[in-house]
């Protein structure tokens, strides 16, 4: 069996990531990075699923991008709710206040060390471009641009002991087509949290992008929604 | 004055790094990685030097890649002493076991989120081609395919707000033209630490790889080397 790494946040895309490479056959390692997000209970749906999916590998890294900060998931800036028509987004931009400089460069790098050293060449991220349209670092070019990157910063591939891949699956799907990937691998999406403003008891606000995006993908796919929302949905 | 951001480790390079885009006119925050390393004194370094070169703005922080382990700075691997002929590197390889697997590629990453918040279009590394040319993330073409990811990664960029350049003003310098171009801005030595493993008191051990290569960079220069060893030079 081929071991792959797959970046596991708790959150509804990654847990059918990793659903899918795990049907692709590949034995997992799970890499979840606490980095000092608002939405910190993701976290703990990340061990939930990696428990659910049969992922005995499951590793945290701790990277404190609040030391960074610029975002409203890891500085005091408030989330958005209520919508695209509310959103108020960055003044003069359409990429949401949620984006978290460097974000996605940081976990790939992170996922890549520990590709490294397992001796893993495949690499797979929940990013997607349809929903989050928004976040440059979920576009097809970035991943290209990092896949090759990688192939020249490391050891293992300088040395021509592989070539790393990274797969993004659900990098066109939409959010319902997801719910229905997930549905037919079994995935228990009650365990995720996609909510970037949770209540501290781990119920998601209904009102955030994340939330929203999450609640029509079900309405969509005609699934039921799991989702524990501390207002009512 | 244009802002820049430098990733200082407190190492030889990373200081006169710094000093030299100090000379070309730009203002300075420093990002300093605690990344559990073995050497940690160095961070200490990084601080004095830091204040040396007037650099009021400057930040550390941590990301823990001894959770990735993989590396003789960052994992139960002994640091090779005794020269070239004795250095016992991982079997089959050229490169040495003191390379930490995607350790540029994730402080790059970091200075980039520093970067993009701060507002600043310019990084310097001290990258260095020469010495250390087993490490593959210490390379040109590592540094172009950073510099183009960072582009497509970036909500500064992708809006047009400007374009990231990566500097490595010491890529190709030998380590005696660095001590020599140290010399000549002005920086105290002294400060800074190179050493892979330090006594607990922070004097170098005089036998890894990087007290060697230094220690011969002062001796070519021609110029009085400073470093406080354990064992006597």
């Amino acid at each position: 069996m081929k071991r792959a790494v797959v970046l596991l946040s708790g959150g509804l895309d990654s847990a059918t990531t990793a659903a899918v490479a795990r049907e692709r056959g590949f034995e997992l390692t799970a890499v979840s990075v606490d980095y000092g997000q608002r939405h910190r209970v993701e976290l703990e749906a990340a061990a939930r699923v990696a428990a659910h999916l049969g992922i005995a590998d499951h590793r945290t890294v701790a990277v404190d991008l609040r030391t960074i900060g610029g975002s409203a998931l890891t500085a005091g800036i408030e989330v958005p709710k209520g919508g695209a028509d509310a959103a108020p987004e960055a003044e003069g931009s359409s990429i949401p206040v949620t984006y978290v400089p460097a974000r996605n460069t940081v976990f790939l790098s992170i996922a890549l060390g520990f590709a490294e050293v397992l001796g893993a060449f495949d690499l797979f991220i929940g990013a997607n471009a349809v929903d989050y349209s928004g976040y440059p670092d979920c576009r097809p070019a970035f991943l290209e641009a990092f896949e090759r990157l990688a192939n020249l910063a490391t050891k293992a591939a300088v040395e021509g002991r592989g070539r790393y891949q990274f797969h993004a699956p659900l990098l066109h799907a939409t959010k319902a087509e997801i719910v229905r990937t997930a549905h037919r691998l079994g995935v228990d999406l009650g365990l995720t949290v996609s909510c970037y403003d949770p209540a501290p008891d781990g119920a998601a606000c209904g009102a955030c992008d994340s939330c929203r995006l999450r609640r029509q993908g079900f309405a969509t796919a005609g699934r039921p929604d799991p989702t524990r929302y501390a207002a009512g949905p």
